[in-house]
């Protein structure tokens, strides 16, 4: 009917082995698609893509890029009817400029990969996602990852500078420049970044590199309430200080965690502050960090040398295993205003209240990003209301929905409340022009209607 | 014919008087348009903003935004048949708020206001282009405005979170969000921001606040050649240091400079770089850079106090007065990769060689944007070949025609070139989507076929 068999026999790799096919129609949002994929595609060039892309557009059929699958809202979801593009085997770091401080690599690279290789050079790959050991540079810009060091050296939108793109008419096309700045043209490279895979195939990306900062220090604070620990973070940003990361455990995480690890964090304080400096002045500028938290802290720990760091950062990396030990998880993803950080926190807590769902909130506070994370339990109450709660929560406190996983197919029924009817109808309208035809991930970002 | 009548009389303020028209329709590029613009519009509100662009468009009249008119590539150039839409007087800083880090601005607000409004805060707005005193921030979004530290802070684009934006059917779109980070739907206001007047009329923007660095420090450089000031700026950044600010002056611009002023620069080397670094360890990251720069340069001054630090930016704010003064000038604009900078400067020796057209380059060399300033002599050479080797010289080094100013009309011949024609044609394709009957800035920033 589709004429798979035309062209698959042009295709070096793919499977249709049940159990792949299985595993490449899954990410890690724990949603369920509809059934099994046609095919999974293992692209291994450019010209595979484009003749996956330009078969699919003749034929309707939808077309799922797939990265790593560490995507936690379902933007890689592929049910019944669709191709799986997998991109994980172009995994080439084709080059490193380091005295032009660029990259080019293509999409399947593993962002760990990539921030290693740059390292042999003293620079490094600014966004940091805590999936960096497994997600890919693809993935990470159809959905413009985010990480614990954005707020001092942006998001992943921030470090593109050009992209090769397979649209949805199989055309090739070239977004951007490999120069620092330019601003010919309509910056099609943004539009892209964090489109899910539904304007274009990724399969080439020219990224900024920066230099390893020369120093940095870590501080860890303990405070009696959540409002006090937001209220240092304010005072943090008053006093001039920009720190590279300022990240909030709830009581919840730190309770999780000595359940986990047999710790007494919970005994310190309420709420949790990791903040890293760096630069030059990494020390001067901790010493002032340190000021301003110990005005309200009841513990804080500081250290300049690595290893201590590491011992002050694994509280933080600890949080979210610590909490998948009891049970699956929904990893949720609201940004606020910062000055509104504790009333979502405060929200949150009445949502648990109110709904007997158990949720453990984590934040990256230096830009309002908050990580709901809610426990899906087989005998607890059912969660949907509670995250639809969450949903309203945010956009009542004049946040957003999502602040770097994306929409995916979990938050598109909220789509339409954040953007407005004027915004819809024209992205979806530039989605055809990308995507005439409407097969790059259908119903994924972008909602149809 | 138009009904131009039934317009005006809605609207609270316009002029058709010749002297307003002939001042509404140039800018600072030199380029002349043929003929007066039918009328004036100086928007008061958005309901005029709105109005205007639905009468336009229902009539299929060009309509113009213009903010300053401080633009150098004729972005807000104005003829015959068409209404200027100044937007000037719609300046009014509408909120600063100094925790959340952002502020809401009305497109009329001068930048220089909006620094001084947000440095009450101890917070600056980082875009600073040259023209900060006079031009306004929606000539800034609308060209995606750069400036001396845009090297480390990013240009306009990295500063906005927010549009409010008259498309050209008139419809009022929200783009983006108050929020530092989100990944909801497609970055919209990424494609509005340096879309030169032709996706939307900006009426409204939020923006990003950081706070004023504590401390900064400079350095000038003279070296005995071009290639030498370069490689001096790779060394930096081997060294992983990270200026604010790297600016370079050809030997021309240096003598420029003397023959205004009556120094001699021009004697203590060929080259110049001014070098600038800021935050907590800014005394002890410019002892390494001037380590760095002593290795090679022939003359080094440092001042970390701030008097003494202004006398040393005096240099570079003189070279373009300095040069102007010698008749009448084309700012040029072009950028490449941060290693090609000595090819470029020497290609441009070559062109001034070829042609006997005088020109005088200075650059942001942190980011490999130049700027040759091309010397129009009433009794030189004709300068158009020069300035098509120029862009020719760019593209071969694989840079792009445009760092900061934009296409306006001046580069659009060379716009194709650059781009190609699969990205060309998506582009027009998208400015259909956001202005169907093409009667936002027609024939600027993309051409029409
Ligand atoms: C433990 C854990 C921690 C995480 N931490 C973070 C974090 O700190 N920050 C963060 O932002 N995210 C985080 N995530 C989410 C996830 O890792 C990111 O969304 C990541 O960017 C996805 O990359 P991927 O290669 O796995 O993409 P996938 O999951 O395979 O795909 C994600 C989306 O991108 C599209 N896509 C993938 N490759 C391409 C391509 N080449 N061209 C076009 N579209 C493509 C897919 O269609 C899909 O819509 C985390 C996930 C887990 C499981
Ligand atoms: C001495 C001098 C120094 C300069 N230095 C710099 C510099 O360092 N960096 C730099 O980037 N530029 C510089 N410029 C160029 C110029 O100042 C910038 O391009 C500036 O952003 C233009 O702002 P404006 O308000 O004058 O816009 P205008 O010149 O009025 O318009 C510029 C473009 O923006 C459009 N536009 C204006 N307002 C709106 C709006 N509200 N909505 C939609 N479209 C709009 C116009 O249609 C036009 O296409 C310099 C110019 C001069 C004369």
């Amino acid at each position: 009917m589709t004429d798979l068999d035309g062209l698959l026999s042009g295709l070096p790799s793919w499977s249709t082995d049940p159990a792949d096919l299985a595993r490449a129609g899954v990410d890690r949002s724990g949603a369920v698609p509809d059934g099994l994929p046609l095919v999974v595609v293992h692209a291994t060039g450019t010209d595979d893509v484009v003749r996956t892309v330009s078969h699919a557009a003749a034929h309707g059929i939808p077309v799922v890029p797939r990265g790593a699958g560490s995507g936690v809202s379902g933007g890689a979801l592929a049910g019944s009817g669709t191709i799986v593009l997998d991109l994980s085997r172009l995994n080439r770091i084709v080059e490193i400029r380091p005295d032009d401080g660029i990259a080019v690599v293509e999409p399947g690279v593993i962002t760990a990969d990539l921030d290693r290789a740059a390292a042999e050079h003293g620079l490094r790959y600014a966004p940091d996602p805590a999936s960096a050991a497994f997600s890919t540079i693809g993935g990470n810009i159809a959905t413009n990852a985010g990480g614990l060091r954005c707020v001092k050296y942006g998001v992943t939108r921030d470090s593109v500078l050009a992209l090769d793109v397979v649209t949805g008419t199989g055309h090739l096309l070239r977004t951007g420049r490999t120069t620092l700045k330019g601003v010919t043209g309509y910056d099609l490279t943004s539009l892209v970044v964090g489109s899910e895979g539904t304007l274009g195939v990724v399969v080439g990306a020219t990224v900024k590199l920066l230099p390893v900062p020369l120093a940095t220090a870590t501080a860890t604070a303990y405070f009696p309430d959540t409002r006090t620990a937001v209220e240092a973070v304010t005072r943090l940003r008053r006093r001039g200080l920009r720190p590279s990361t300022i990240e909030f455990l709830d009581h919840a995480t730190l309770t999780a965690i000595d359940d986990a690890q047999g710790g007494d964090l919970g005994t310190r304080g309420r709420a949790f502050l990791l903040v890293r400096t760096d630069g030059y002045g990494a020390e001067d500028e901790m010493a002032a960090v340190v000021e301003v938290l110990k005005a309200t802290a009841t513990v804080v720990e500081t250290s300049g040398d690595a290893a201590a760091a590491e011992a002050l950062l694994a509280t933080r990396r600890q949080a979210l295993p610590s909490i998948e030990r009891l049970g699956r998880v929904l990893i949720e993803d609201v940004v606020v205003p910062t000055t509104r950080l504790a009333d979502a926190v405060a929200g949150i807590e009445r949502i648990v209240r109110d709904t007997g769902v158990r949720i453990f909130t984590f934040a990256h506070a230096g830009d309002g990003n908050l990580h709901p994370i809610v426990l899906v339990e087989d005998d607890g109450p059912p969660v949907g209301g509670a995250v639809d709660a969450l949903f309203a929560l945010a956009l009542d406190l004049g946040g957003t929905l999502t602040g770097e996983h994306g929409i995916g197919v979990l938050k598109r029924d909220w789509l339409a409340a954040e953007l407005g009817g004027t915004s819809l109808d024209l992205q979806r309208r530039i989605k055809s022009v990308f995507d005439p035809a409407g097969v790059l991930n259908p119903g994924k970002a972008i909602t149809d209607r």
